[in-house]
């Protein structure tokens, strides 16, 4: 099937528009008519291969929503114009300890990308939800619940919001608890608003005075401007939980001092440059933890899709047109977007 | 009561004979006859001023073990004659959330260390266990039931044995798991007893090609040289738990890429420099833990004795005298002791 997409030949050149083939549907597979793709910060990241290994042309995009136009005749969970979802993975080993217990993230022969990814199709590389279509692995859809008029807010429910809902869901975080959002963007404000659906006593840290009003709209029940001692020391020994979503060199310390015994701060970020090295004092003589978590497994896509569904979260978005690319990046690079830029898949 | 007691009148000082005084026994008091007491890293820091905030006259000693020569009136829990020991602690504050919990090394307010803490007594400042007696507050003491033979080498547990045992228990070691235990000196050779008794498949990691029969002797099922690339990367990503018990700064990468997902890597030292910052992506990738642990509460220490006692489990010693205490610290500093010294509490 040819595809309309928008991608990268090499590292150092603009994305364009470009034409693509996606594979015949398979039993397994399902087509889907991209509506909308989130715009990540893993996708400037691979396209202009600051991590290195990017395979070109590159088209990103794992933040995918659209409607179900083909189903393979094995498939018997997605009906033809269905909505649907696709995040950052659409295969993995099926066979390992982690694949059992439905961790694919953690698949120890490697997932494969919705982008950049291993797969036998041409290219040779998986290519993301910049385009018109994909055809993915049953296994790997998700069903959206959302009313229809939400879905460019739901896209990063695919990756912002399942990377949040993870670590926040696997440390048991409810009711009773006190837990630290630790940077107020794309993935920090789902980190807010699933938090506070959670039940929990979320209080969002930034280091910037101007989104103090933004977190409390997000749902914080307090925020701490992190670059203020003051606020900082008033909060020493309080927390259960931390969700730590900012990948820059950053002092760790400032936050596990505000751990109680046995908390956990979860870093969700691999910074560029380390941090500085971590007081272990900190850790041992309140027995906390620092960890670390990655976006999350498909069953447990579904029950965060289903659990915003339910709770009426979605990102909050800007939209834009494919042509507007670059610029979004630039901006993101920035932080300058309130929270998440969505592609219209119609601009293509 | 006046005591004989060995310690240090300044940092720069070696350790000498000087007479102290012990309280009257009030009515929750016990007082003991010491036998033994072990030679903790921590005297040496202590005594030396390494860390700072040394008080003086200062008398180290916080692996104590020996005799009860009298009780208070309130006391029903020990009777004269009773063999019974003191570890780091010798009170706390009995209200905060920690001390409710039975985790007095965690008091909110700060525990009193056996040495070095607050007290109103004489000369201001608790005095250790290189001295001939002692009188604490009964809920600090704990009951031994070793063979008295072994009463030596049953004091490094009050210590090197509650530290290693807290976090093996805590994080719920038992058959069917694969346990390292990093660095073979004091703490560690009693991490490899104790995690073998507890069912664990047990390696132990050392630096010391010439440890190697030694830690096979100690209970450990495999042995690896952390030095040996090849050993190490064999390793990878097997294990459940590791209990890392070297204080000096190294690189903790190499653990953590040997943890299974969800595996938690425990830390019981805080170094003097800083550890090379680790590695977020090996956290992320595989949802493993870095944690630290603080020896142990009373509750704990009780029962990690009685788990000794059961599986007939005491430290491998070195006994001296008091006069040979600045030789022992020497060789200590060197890592050449199997695996603890003792002190014969006679010579004093």
């Amino acid at each position: 099937m040819n595809t309309k997409a928008f991608g990268a030949h090499a590292g150092d050149k603009p994305l364009e528009a470009m034409d693509i083939t996606r594979r015949d549907v398979g039993p397994h597979d399902v087509a889907i008519d991209i509506a909308f793709c989130g715009v990540c910060h893993s996708d400037l990241h691979t396209v202009r291969s600051e991590w290195g290994g990017t395979k070109y042309p590159c088209v990103p995009g794992h933040e995918i929503v659209g409607h179900v136009t083909a189903v393979g005749s094995d498939v018997t969970k997605f009906k033809v114009g269905e909505t649907v979802g696709v995040g950052c993975m659409v295969d993995s080993c099926q066979h390992c300890a982690s694949c059992a217990d439905g961790l694919e993230q953690y698949c120890e022969n490697g997932f494969v990308g919705t982008y950049n990814g291993r797969t036998s199709d041409a290219p040779g590389h998986t290519l993301g939800g910049y385009s018109s279509h994909i055809v993915v692995d049953d296994k790997f859809v998700l069903k959206i619940n959302h009313p229809e008029d939400q879905l460019a807010a739901v896209a990063p429910l695919l990756c912002a919001g399942i990377t949040t809902y993870s670590p926040l869901s696997h440390w048991k975080v409810g009711p009773g608890q006190k837990v630290g959002v630790v940077g107020i963007g794309g993935l920090g404000h789902m980190g807010v608003k699933i938090a506070h659906a959670m039940g929990a006593h979320v209080v969002a840290f930034t280091t910037s005075e101007n989104k103090r009003q933004d977190a409390l709209d997000l749902g914080a029940d307090e925020v701490v401007v992190s670059r203020n001692g003051d606020e900082m020391k008033a909060q020493r020994g309080s927390f259960d939980f931390i969700l730590n979503t900012v990948a820059a060199s950053h002092n760790l310390d400032a936050f596990t001092s505000l751990l109680k015994r046995d908390g956990t701060m979860v870093l969700v970020g691999v910074p560029e440059h380390p941090h500085p090295s971590p007081n272990i004092g900190n850790l041992i003589f309140g027995r906390r933890s620092i960890a670390g978590s990655l976006i999350g497994g498909i069953a447990e896509t579904q029950e965060m899709l289903d659990f915003c569904a339910k709770h009426n979260i979605v990102a909050n978005i800007e939209m834009i047109d494919i042509q507007d690319i670059d610029n979004a990046y630039d901006r993101m690079v920035k932080n300058d977007v309130k929270y998440r830029f969505v592609i219209d898949s119609k601009s293509l």
